[in-house]
C-alpha cells in the first residue's frame, strides 16, 4: 500500500510523527521512530506510556511521515495496531537505534528514567494511505 | 500555556503537524503552515479540504512542532478550534508567505489548481501543552 516513491521516508532516518487517541477523543501526537518491514509499519514504545495506554483502548493510529529536505512531500498512513509485541531480547529497539543514531545501544541505557522499562512495539497495518 | 522555551516552534518556519478527525473518528494528519498570536495558533486551508470538513465537524485538532534542528525537542498542543475566519483579504496567507517563503506572494498564484479557493484559518485554542 506504500507507494515505492515514498518509502524512503519510512526506510531513512526520518523521525515521524504518531497520533494516538486520548480517552475523549483528542488526538495525541508524539514524535517517534519508525521501521518498515515491507507491510506493516513498526514503533517502539515504553510499555504504559500515553500512547501505549491509548493504543490498548483504540488501535487506531496514524503516522505522518513529513520529508525533512522537503516539507511539502510526506506520507500520511492512516491505519490500526494489529498486535503488541514485548521486545523481550531489545533487538527491534537496537535496529532502530542503529538506523537513528548510527549505534545499536539501547536508547534507554542512556536515559536513566527509561533504562528499566519494558519496551514494545507495534505492528501497524495501513488501511489508508496518502503520498504527496 | 505555551511555554517561551518552546515558542520558537511556532515563530520560526518550522512545518507543523496538523491533526484532525475523520467521521469514524481515525486521526487525520498533515504538514501545515502555522502563526501564533500569543494565545491561539492559527492555521490557513483551503475550504472544503478534507482537514476543513472535519473540523467543522468535531473542532478537537492537536498541532505537534518537532524541532527540525533537534527531533527530541518538541511541543505537543492539544486543542479545539474557537473560530473559523474566511481569509478574504488574503492578509493571513500572505503573512504565511512571508515567514515560510520569504515572499507575500499568496500560495495559491503558483499552484493553478488552488487558484481560486477560498482559504480560511482556524483560531486553536489550546487546552494541554506538551513541551519537551
Amino acid at each position: 500500500m506504500i507507494p515505492d516513491s515514498h518509502t524512503d521516508l519510512l526506510t531513512e532516518a526520518v523521525t515521524v510523527t504518531l497520533v494516538t487517541l486520548m480517552p475523549d477523543g483528542q488526538p495525541q501526537a508524539t514524535p517517534v521512530w519508525v521501521d518498515y518491514d515491507g507491510t506493516h509499519l513498526l514503533v517502539n514504545v515504553g510499555e504504559g506510556r500515553q500512547k501505549d495506554r491509548n493504543i490498548r483502548r483504540n488501535p487506531k493510529v496514524t503516522v505522518l511521515a513529513i520529508d525533512p529536505k522537503n516539507p511539502y512531500r510526506y506520507l500520511e498512513v492512516r491505519g490500526v495496531v494489529e498486535e503488541i509485541v514485548v521486545d523481550e531480547t531489545g533487538d527491534n529497539m537496537n535496529a532502530l537505534s542503529l538506523k537513528y543514531r548510527g549505534t545499536p545501544k539501547r536508547y534507554g541505557l542512556e536515559a536513566p528514567p527509561r533504562e528499566v522499562e519494558t519496551r514494545v512495539y507495534y505492528r501497524i497495518k495501513p488501511l489508508r494511505v496518502i503520498a504527496r
